[in-house]
């Protein structure tokens, strides 16, 4: 590996230490060895450093991304990732500065990865607002930092899946991936972490925040956030209503669909979320179900990213383009069968393919 | 077109009528003028061949049978398409009896399509017993048939659209289109009709019959059937318990998630969801949401077909299918990223397709 290269459109990050670690050494990479021996030290600019390497645009700095991933692979895979989705103003920041601070008195290493692949829409959305993760911020044994974005799901989940082995490499067991539930990004989250937990509003008012349908039937744990104050009691209402609910739409057995009303200022909700959470994890672990869900998502990637290869072959391909538009409206206008177009599309796909 | 040619492996008929044709047609295939003529003065024993000649495996068939479709093609389109599905034993076909009874009565002439993508697993299930539609099957105003199956779903999709749209150039302005809510039906059948119906039964027991995840979220009316007896009372528990959770679930405004508790068995049940059912067409047409439904259909089973060529390029390529094996292997014992074996993969498929 021969490093020293520039780094091309570094993504911001939250953290002072990486920051200054970045202008230091912004001016040239440093070999791939010396990255996979700082990040096995715990050093947190180092593993920030390689995942700007991670999300850059430059082939080269791809190219020592890839040498540090595969020297870490070894040491990557011990820990337990959880998702954390909702829409905007569900308080998902704050719940995970509880959650990772309650985590780490227990002695665990506390990574957040907050992905947000509509972040165009959503721009600023996850991690904004700095003091929602005050107390995190301040604990040695935490590390956040806001993931790449991008519109092409494949992508931003192979940058995130390299980020959590990375994360994993320098000792964090306890990886929080932050998405909005909104878009793409929770079929993103759901394939790249092992249990998924939805965040909730008590009074209603989701479907005018884009929530998609169907995320509720995804989700391993409900929780009904901010039940505090005046809205506990309807939040434990609410609770009530969505476990009848979920049962019925997911054919649980009766107490395993997790619903909790819970509130990120209670300690006592903290922990009793930490516990649901460890007592799922635990069961995957130990009935081999953790092994097999990796597996699948491990296929799904490969699956998926060889789907976005043909799928930007279509959209690359000004003439297939141009093709595609044209059949698509004999179709409407009801001149050709959707059957026929697909045929005559798919032929000219291959003659291009032949000849290009 | 030079018509003539012995149809390939027919489908089963239900209607004595339309077996009578079959044998007495069996031997050679009409031009398609004549099937155009009969099937246009509503001739029940040419449109029931003209359906076995799409469903037929040889081209000669196949072509007849396209000429025939597109003379009949500005003739479609005037009818409600109305899916219907439900596990095995939930008691469609009673329901679609007396659905069925209902709109002849009414003036309508009604078409019922079985349609089963896989049923080399239900075998017989649907329109299995006769007698369950036999009301039905002695109106001049009916024709009842069961429809192609496979495991191709786009191929099926394709045989049902173009039995539709025979079907309404013969007059028949009612489509019921029955299906079991298991595998890909659901997916296939929400695709294809204008409306979806799904059949319950009182008390739990769908998931043991392998129901999908998703499928009340996608019904635009749920009936919890067998509503009379002993079950009358449960039916409602149920059916109000449904129309809360699909509220929740679906986000529909309070006294839209369209969920009855109903009797097969009494004729003021199924005259109110007769009502019910031509409120939902009447408003789908007024606003324009019929023709923006129906465009979107042709869009996803453009997609749909052209997605299924390139699946069955894979799959037809024994080179290419060993080398996806081979890849998910090392993917899965965790030797190499998916998202390079993707790329491996696609490299692959785009030098055999530019060899082939």
């Amino acid at each position: 590996l021969n490093g020293k290269h520039k780094p091309d459109r570094p993504s911001a990050s939250l953290n002072p230490e990486v920051e200054r670690s970045y202008k230091r050494f912004k001016k040239e990479i440093p070999p791939a060895e010396e990255f996979v021996r700082k990040i096995r030290e715990g050093d947190k600019a180092w593993l920030g450093r390689a995942i700007t390497l991670i999300e850059s645009q430059s082939p080269a700095d791809r190219e020592v991304a890839q040498a540090v991933i595969k020297a870490l692979l070894p040491y990557a895979g011990n820990s337990f990732r959880i998702g954390i989705t909702g829409v905007p103003g569900v308080g998902k920041s704050s719940f995970i500065d509880r959650l990772g601070t309650h985590y780490i008195r227990r002695g665990h290493k506390v990574a957040v990865l907050a992905v947000d692949p509509s972040s165009s829409v959503h721009k600023g959305s996850l991690l904004g607002d700095k003091t929602r993760m005050k107390s995190l911020l301040e604990e040695e044994n935490s590390f956040i930092r806001p993931s790449p974005s991008g519109d092409f799901l494949g992508g931003v989940a192979r940058k995130t899946r390299e980020a959590i082995i990375l994360a994993e490499a320098a000792g964090y067991d306890r990886i929080l991936v932050e998405t909005v539930g909104v878009g793409q990004s929770e079929v993103y989250v759901r394939h790249i972490t092992d249990m998924l937990v939805l965040l909730k509003l008590p009074a209603a008012g989701d479907e005018l925040q884009g929530m998609k349908r169907g995320i509720m039937e995804m989700a391993d744990l409900i929780l009904i956030n901010k039940a505090d104050g005046a809205l506990k009691e309807e939040a434990e209402r609410a609770a009530r209503t969505f476990r009848n609910a979920l049962q019925l739409f997911t054919y649980r057995p009766a107490g395993e669909a997790g619903v909790m009303a819970v509130s990120s200022f209670s300690d006592e909700d903290v922990s009793r979320v930490l516990e649901h959470l460890e007592n799922f994890y635990q069961k995957l672990k130990s009935d081999g179900s953790l092994e097999a869900l990796r597996n699948e998502q491990l296929k799904f990637w490969f699956d998926e990213t060889l789907q976005e290869y043909w799928q930007n072959l279509l959209r690359s391909n000004e003439n297939l383009q141009r093709e595609k538009e044209k059949l698509y409206r004999l179709v409407v206008e009801r001149k050709i069968s959707p059957f026929d177009a697909a045929e005559q599309l798919w032929n000219k796909i291959l003659r291009q393919l032949k000849n290009s």
